[in-house]
């Protein structure tokens, strides 16, 4: 397997074609071929069966991919057969927003914790999760064995907490605060800024 | 300019350079070149100078780019010289997340109206904002000169919000309902699934 040279663009389309196998699975289906999966999700056939040739042989001639195997052996490729426990820092609207969220979608990511430092919230629960204090956010993490956290404080604070999980040995985190952060070479930080998604909007309304 | 195939991907790159050289303006930088944006930025020099190209020539042999120039050549590609009205359909925790967030980033986006169908919600405000029935959605849209809807229902609705907006004269939608929306060629549809972002640090979980 060529995974050291995967892009995260790669993975992201094969999150999109898992998505897609489990709508067909559902409804009964047991093969499909990379043009019928294309011409029904509006995909592209071609980068359908490239991004798959990166991990094996899936498809076979005259029959194209067999649905429930190919969801299987995507979802060992993207880690998904294995759970994942999140630890949202920041319990202000955008955390319990992120909380309720994870929480309603079918996925192998629970949220185990919040974090915050408002004495108020700290002790209460959003949608079943309880609100730790973030000064025992080192205690929490080992105790719940989380391992992925989410950044969900105001932005001035948010590189002081990246430290501190780095610290607590989380290797995997989701940054929703609008700044970039430095991380340290083994710890894998993906930011999502919802400002810039509203941009390629802008250039869309701009556009004659 | 060659607009028709810029790729979001350029897009969304713009609008990451533009917060560098914002950064850089401030710290009283006059002008910057390819490669220093890049090593201060931890970005590629090649591909700033290929995304720039696109759309003119900026860079002056032996100076590099002229800060403020470059500033307002992006703001004016990315249509961020202009302002933007959003309704956020959805008061949910999600909704008022994205009311806070937008408020608190400074951007050419203003939220100017919620929306939601329970009884509860309407008429109260949230940051300033506020809730309005979504049955008058076609009038409010109008009224308040909204472009820019912001879908943040459940999924079962969201294709049926859609149509409702597009109805109203929306050209520009941003998705964060987990399911896949049918959009009339000339909306713009930006779909947010922040479970294919968990799922992307998944795979890197994944890697030995």
């Amino acid at each position: 397997m060529k995974t050291e040279k995967i892009s995260e663009l790669t993975t992201n389309r094969l999150s999109v074609y898992l998505r897609c196998l489990n709508e067909l699975s559902e409804e009964g289906a047991k093969t499909v071929s990379s043009g019928k999966l294309a011409k029904r999700f509006h995909l592209n056939s071609a980068q359908i069966r490239k991004d798959l040739a990166c991990f094996g042989e899936f498809g076979v001639r005259g029959v194209g991919y067999y649905i429930d195997d190919l969801r299987e052996q995507i979802t060992k490729i993207l880690g998904l057969d294995k759970d994942h426990r999140v630890g949202i820092i920041g319990a202000g609207r955008l955390g319990m927003a992120l909380t309720d969220y994870y929480g309603l979608t079918q996925s192998n990511f629970e949220v185990v914790a919040l974090f915050d430092a408002d004495k108020k919230k700290i002790g209460s629960t959003i949608g079943g999760v309880e609100v730790f204090d973030f000064k025992k956010v080192k205690q929490v993490i080992k105790k719940e064995k989380i391992d992925v956290a989410v950044i969900a404080v105001p932005a001035e604070y948010a590189q002081k907490v990246l430290e501190e999980v780095s610290k607590a040995g989380i290797k995997a985190v989701m940054n929703f605060a609008p700044t970039p952060l430095q991380a340290s070479s083994d710890v894998k930080v993906k930011s999502i800024d919802l400002t810039i998604s509203l941009e390629s909007l802008s250039y869309f309304l701009a556009q004659p």
